[in-house]
């Protein structure tokens, strides 16, 4: 991912990887935000004005949601004030947006449970068992969690997670390894040459000699083919060996026939399929797998949960980006409510408050 | 009003001025636009990207609503995508925004009254007894409308409308008079040196010799006085003469005592607050002073007119720009039902439709 020079503004960012933590290391935030779409960014700018601090958790690599992950050079024409910017550079409008109130991001994880502790606090717990504790959730989540698409190979779901993985979350797993990828895209090529210098071998198999990636990486996989640093066969992975989830060895099947090859981990990039997820099981009323929300508050059925972005439903909803900013402005009041129970809250305008300017860095 | 070079913008439209039109003469739209704050303009995006023509109307001079008025130059905090953008930058934005859509705008007027036909249309009646009808009313009118205060000066009720005016909507009114103008901001300054070339002779009142006004065109006007082409008194209007609503003369009291001045005309510019206006009759339910919508179309207590921005109200309403946005994106997918009847409407997205894009005059 290091080939897209707009990406460059996450790293004004501490981002927050909490590696093998154990149960015990708990993380405590104001707001905790599920998703890191234009939608969840906006919402710590909201949230922030009323000083409440947010961590945010995506299951991409990086903010922007489905605008970075699907379309990120595209243009959008309906956001108010700009006759077209591209998806990615408004995410990073607004990051550079919020970047006064310094949220924290985890990255690489998918929220798996959310459970309602007694004082009306909320436990969060992650894929990778990390433990959050917040005051107030906020879905963002879109359309839901990206998900890997499983590749068209009989019996590959007996070793997933054991040597079959769809995304790299510790380069350490494939240290000393067999390693075959398979894709064409940029993760596949990102990872080939990101994993060759750690696996013992690297194969990166794709239907077609053309890639969909950044050229520079092309150029130079074809580089380390050529001084046979790694293998790249034409081709399509048909059939996969091995016992107790391990695998041992792939056959691909290319234009002169099948080979067998050296294989004990796999990582396919197929590309991403949008699933509500583990949101289905977190209590919520669901409506046509999206969350009703009142468009007061823009609170779920559950209070101190509220649905922001493409994922709530209302009467009248439209999924647009600018109606996820009106919901995070109303959604921030109720919030600030719950963090800050009994204390006065003062609306004021970022044009005239002195105060919300200082929190802005802006005050004169 | 020529001296701010950012205000350039609204030439790209054609500025409808229907001077002294008779009431026969009427004007027919899609959706009539009381308004042109920043919310107003953006309802002309979301109305044409369904193909409904707007028509808009705004009792100031030219487009930006309270934001280019009260602010123009400040900055803006809380749009999203913008760490900062003044008011007249966001006005500017969204003028280029809608001009694929090529609105018509009627300056300077109020709407004076607002009546349903028998066939579910609107008449619309200017202040200045020009004729609109409409099949969607849109009121973006922000607090109001804004009317210009009255300065402190006995009997001046007796002579508005007839020999004291508050704003130039015909110049002629004001040819071989002789003319007071008090004030010491731009519209002062501005009528001052354009209406003397008109005028029998003018005197400008101000209380300072120093302005809050361009200093260019400050420069100007003491060059004028400087040639004796116009007389400029520190001072304040006390006293006014005259019968049958017709001024003779003015006193003005000086730092050296009372002059008597000759004065036909008389132009007081002491600022504008904001008011309700005729809104008030227009058989609109109310909630202090705002206008109650539902959170799905943002229609009013009629169908058909509908109320967006800082006017309307719902449970959770802020007066925040971008729940105005959002409003607007709401209601015109409502206004659609009204205006084309039975029509199947498709909702897509700019980033993705061909369709959008042509109207947006953006398709490859």
């Amino acid at each position: 991912m290091a080939h897209d020079p707009q990406r460059k503004s996450i790293s004004i960012f501490a981002v927050v990887r909490i590696e093998g933590a154990f149960m015990t290391d708990i993380t405590k935030t104001d707001v905790l935000i599920v998703g890191t779409g234009p939608v969840g960014l906006f919402a710590v700018f909201e949230l922030g004005l009323f000083d409440m601090k947010c961590h945010l958790i995506d299951i991409l690599d990086r903010p922007g949601g489905q605008c970075a992950e699907l379309y990120p050079e595209k243009p959008i024409y309906d956001i108010p004030g700009w006759q077209s910017i591209s998806a990615q550079g408004l995410v990073d409008r607004l990051l550079e947006q919020i970047a006064p109130f310094k949220p924290d991001f985890t990255f690489n994880r998918m929220v798996s449970s959310l459970e309602k502790l007694e004082d009306g606090s909320f436990r969060v717990i992650t894929d990778e068992n990390e433990l959050f504790e917040a005051k107030v959730v906020v879905i963002a989540a879109g359309g839901g969690s990206f998900q890997p698409k499983r590749p068209p190979i009989p019996g590959i779901e007996l070793y997933e997670g054991k040597s079959v993985f769809y995304s790299v979350r510790r380069m350490g797993e494939f240290r000393g390894h067999d390693l075959i990828i398979v894709g064409g895209g940029d993760s596949a090529l990102d990872w080939t040459l990101n994993l060759q210098p750690v696996a013992k071998s690297v194969t990166l198999v794709h239907r077609r000699p053309e890639f969909r990636a950044a050229p520079d990486s092309v150029n130079k996989m074809y580089a380390m083919q050529e001084m046979k640093e790694l293998d790249f066969q034409v081709g399509q992975v048909t059939g996969l060996s091995g016992a107790d989830g391990q695998l041992s060895s792939a056959t691909i099947k290319g234009p002169s026939g099948d080979i067998e090859v050296p294989c004990t981990r796999m990582l396919p990039f197929f590309g991403l399929t949008m699933k509500l997820g583990p949101i289905a099981e977190w209590g919520l009323n669901l409506h046509e797998n999206m969350i009703p929300v009142d468009t007061e508050k823009f609170q779920t059925s559950v209070p101190g949960i509220f649905a922001v972005g493409d994922i709530n439903w209302y009467p009248g909803k439209l999924k647009l980006i600018l109606s996820g900013f009106h919901e995070v402005a109303l959604m921030a009041q109720a919030a600030k409510r719950i963090v800050s129970p009994g204390e006065r809250i003062v609306f004021q305008y970022t044009t005239s408050s002195t105060s919300l300017q200082k929190k802005l860095g802006v005050a004169g």
